[in-house]
């Protein structure tokens, strides 16, 4: 098993030494290799994403990213340049979010329930293909388009993961959250696909909601979810939502999934690069532990997964609330209970 | 003064009729006229908004909407053939929700903090538009898009009228949402424009935001918003997530103005017709009454609106949270309050 590892900007590297940490204790027979993309290299060479290192990547079983960008990068090279591209080249199409909500964690919410959703994200289509464009900029006659693109095999295959996922699990609940009253040519690509694939798997309940409303219910009755499959942007907000009522990105992880296993999986934390905290050996590398679990559910080893996951669940149940948070002892402590 | 009604369906008419007697004991001049639009015209003769009707909708000072829907018309017929088209042939290019965390209200939120934001939200452009397609429907090679437009004019009117709001209010700040490093072409046109007006108001303190983290920040620190500008999707969502954390959409107003006064304003509740709880005197009028003061308000009677505003203040820090709630009791109490 060969992993590329990513460790990035910021607090990127830091998280991403506890995770090794972690994985080498659970599966030293995983070979890492580091390489050097994100921010800082964008400085020095210009390069975001060469088609060599591109090449190299594709040649690894998976890959860990830390987090990437710094204040100095104009907003969207980097997401454009390398995060996406990565997601677009190697046909990330399932974005996995897991949101539970851990004992000992404080959720913002006054009565959170039992939170414990797994939000299946599809990652290489809508509105995030970058196709669009602007005519007359800078004049008083500017107009600039984005264009949502969606395809029955994309949208099919998203949807089909997610069923297979809410049938493994045991409320076995599925919901598509869209805003098909008002994107409707969209939408009833979205709400056609799930009846349909639905027929494959009559287990599994099936539930609709507006992104408007979904949000709004993340909030005030998130016990509800169980899965929850999404389109791009959609995506990207409620998992954000979600992410916030079980305790911050601090805590969640994510896998860009190419379920075919053609490309290579890549793995990282939700949360940014953290200029502001890092290098002080402060951040929280629970996320990135979290998401080499995904890591090593996806690679096959789910008793691995389920040893890191148990540690994590520990070690947020018996943490000091009030105390400040130092990432190599919790990769110690992490290490430590995976391995042992 | 000449206000057009709909009551619409659901609880629709129930709380439209204690807005009105809201508004009749501080406003007696306001004539008003009903108008049969939703669900239960489209049910009976199939149409949605009769141009007919639209013209004589134009000739009022202003419009008051209950909620529109049931369950027995297909998704996206009354929102796009009706709710959205008002919208769109009345310009109503600033949709402006207020979210106040009023005394006496719970938030879901353990710690709220102070909540007092309100939120322009574009109304007439981005992905709303209705323009989009679909190809090779019901085929594995379908493709489904939807188009976000966005115009220099479009943006410019909605994001001044922000500042205008912000540079009127004790802390002067206005945040942007966006998802500028993903929609980089709307993004840019959005961005550009704030940074333009802002220099025409240098009292007002300016804050960007990506749409996914403000959804968080709705959650985690409510607090720190004052005035947002967001596109027409965005805005969709983070207003819920804003009425989420605010007591819910059974107080959550709103008013779709063209703010040139072309054409009449319309203002609303957000919620639905909720048919669950219809017909049954159970439904909150707070939302349609605070709506009330949006259009007071927007009338020229700014001293009206604060009165409603107050008696809802005070009806809510006084209301018995175990209580069952009684629409005509709270429109009662809000009338007296109000006029007294
Ligand atoms: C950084 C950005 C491109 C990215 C996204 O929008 O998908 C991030 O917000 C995420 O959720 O992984
Ligand atoms: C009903 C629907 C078309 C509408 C919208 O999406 O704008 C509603 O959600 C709202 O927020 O007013």
């Amino acid at each position: 098993m060969r992993l590329a590892v990513v460790p990035g900007d910021g607090i990127g590297p830091e998280v991403v030494a506890e995770g090794l940490k972690v994985l080498g204790a659970v599966a030293p027979d995983i070979e890492s290799t580091p390489y050097d993309l994100g921010a800082a290299r964008w400085h020095r060479t210009g390069e975001l994403l060469p088609d060599s290192v591109l090449d190299e990547l594709r040649q690894h079983d998976a890959i860990l990213l830390g987090a990437v960008g710094d204040p100095g990068v104009p907003s969207g090279i980097l997401e454009r340049g390398l995060l996406l591209k990565l997601r677009f080249e190697l046909d990330h199409h399932v974005n996995l979010r897991p949101a539970k909500l851990f004992d000992g964690v404080r959720s913002p919410l006054a009565a959170p329930g039992e939170i414990d959703m797994l939000c299946v994200r599809e990652g290489t289509e809508g509105p995030y293909v970058g196709n669009g464009g602007v005519l007359r900029r800078d004049t008083p006659h500017e107009i600039a388009t984005e264009v949502s693109l969606n395809t029955a095999f994309g949208v099919e295959r998203v949807v089909r993961y997610a069923f297979e996922r809410a049938v493994a699990r045991p409320r076995k609940h599925l919901t598509l959250i869209h805003k098909t009253n008002v994107l409707t040519f969209a939408g009833s690509l979205w709400s056609r696909t799930v009846e349909e694939v639905s027929a494959e798997f009559p287990e599994v309940t099936v539930a609709y909601q507006h992104v408007d409303a979904a949000a709004m219910f993340f909030i005030t009755d998130p016990a509800r979810y169980d899965v929850i499959v999404t389109d791009n942007l959609f995506g990207d907000i409620v998992t954000d939502v979600a992410a916030a009522v079980t305790g911050g990105i601090g805590l969640a992880a994510s896998g860009n999934l190419d379920v075919s296993g053609t490309n290579p999986s890549m793995f990282e934390p939700v949360h940014g690069s953290a200029p502001d905290i890092a290098g002080q050996g402060i951040a929280d590398p629970t996320a990135t532990v979290l998401s080499v679990g995904l890591l090593l559910e996806h690679l096959g080893r789910p008793e691995l997964a389920k040893r890191v996951n148990a540690a994590v669940a520990f070690d947020l149940s018996t943490r000091d609330p009030k105390a400040t948070i130092r990432t190599a002892e919790v990769g110690d402590r992490l290490a430590a209970l995976s391995g042992g």
